[in-house]
């Protein structure tokens, strides 16, 4: 199955790859071989505003979970930006995914499943990555999760 | 020499590759061309426990250290699960290292010793990696310490 | 260009790459592939000190700015010192810029551009990496930024 039909499958629309604000001049994703690095993203809405929060204060875990969630998906927008076709996908290889919580909150990895989820119901075995998920002092405007991603590509064809 | 005999020689037993727990998805690792990328990884005991707690509050240097050397046994585990056989090492290249510390610990770095020193100590020249060393504000279930490492393998023969 | 022409014109003068220090053993970067992974560097000047301090305290957004910068120069010395000649750089990749920061500080990301910046200035469109910006509970020795970076490169001719 096209990974577009799986996404329209699962209820997701992307929406359109974030623009990096005119006053940064980093790029959301840079291409190396056959591997994409993707920059951290954050939770944006269709709105185009971000969730903020805390973990452990002003956000619980499902908050959290879907703020993964929506990461991800401005992540795919990106990825999908970059290589034009997601079909092109061989692997999602690695996730790095930041938390804004508390000293106490120890569940950074169940607030990332949101992202991990995801990424294996769209991408199936490909989807499925090694990850890390820790806890931060700050995100960039408070946002509640950042997350990053290496991923494996076929060349084009 | 092969690098169970040096394993050995170190009085270190492998244990056997952590299992992702059941409500999570990702896996320990996945190889991509000729690298390997590892899930963060904790400081898991034999008896399966973790060591927990906050450098600069709960733990101390040398308990960091001890903590940091169990994470790098962690890893290595799950790297031979994944390659299937620890000679396969080209190359340990990265290794990113996450403490759970107070605000004024500035140590993160000689805690990290106990997984380099480890892998240097275990693979020679091999094991010298490049390296980041960072204090969290949180870490899954208040674990010490969390390691994810980039290895260089070769092709199976 | 060349890039050392380009470093003069931007009144750069590369510092002799950092000497990790005896009592660590990983190695300031690692070249695997066409890719080099290099080590988290800080904010080292010219005297061989280091700008500490922490964002929302101590330093504020011009003063990070200038560490980030700091940070990237010194990555580039050790770049050069890893793969001879600069001219051999293909694309800087990624970035991940940790800061060190108050539990308020929204800022990460316009710290880095201090990093960033540079980067672009001198490698043009060679030097738009991908990137993360996170804010950090602590740093090795208290310092303001540590930066790590994955660049790649042409084969050596």
């Amino acid at each position: 199955m096209h990974v577009e039909d799986r996404l329209k499958e699962l209820g997701i629309e992307l929406p359109p790859a974030w623009d990096v604000p005119s006053d940064f001049r980093f790029v959301r994703a840079v291409t190396t071989g056959n591997l994409v690095f993707i920059s951290g993203h954050g939770p944006r809405r269709p709105d185009g505003t971000h969730v903020t929060g805390r973990l452990g204060e002003d956000l619980d875990l499902d908050a959290g979970y879907e703020a993964a969630r929506l990461t991800a998906i401005q992540c795919l927008a990106s990825l999908k930006a970059e290589i034009g076709d997601l079909d092109r996908v061989v692997r999602i290889v690695k996730l790095l995914g930041f938390v804004n919580c508390t000293e106490k909150f120890g569940e950074p990895p169940r607030v990332m499943n949101g992202a991990s989820d995801l990424l294996i119901d769209l991408f199936g075995e490909r989807g499925r990555h090694a990850r890390s998920a820790v806890g931060m002092q700050a995100l960039p405007n408070g946002i509640a999760v950042e997350v990053e991603m290496v991923v494996e590509i076929a060349p084009a064809s």
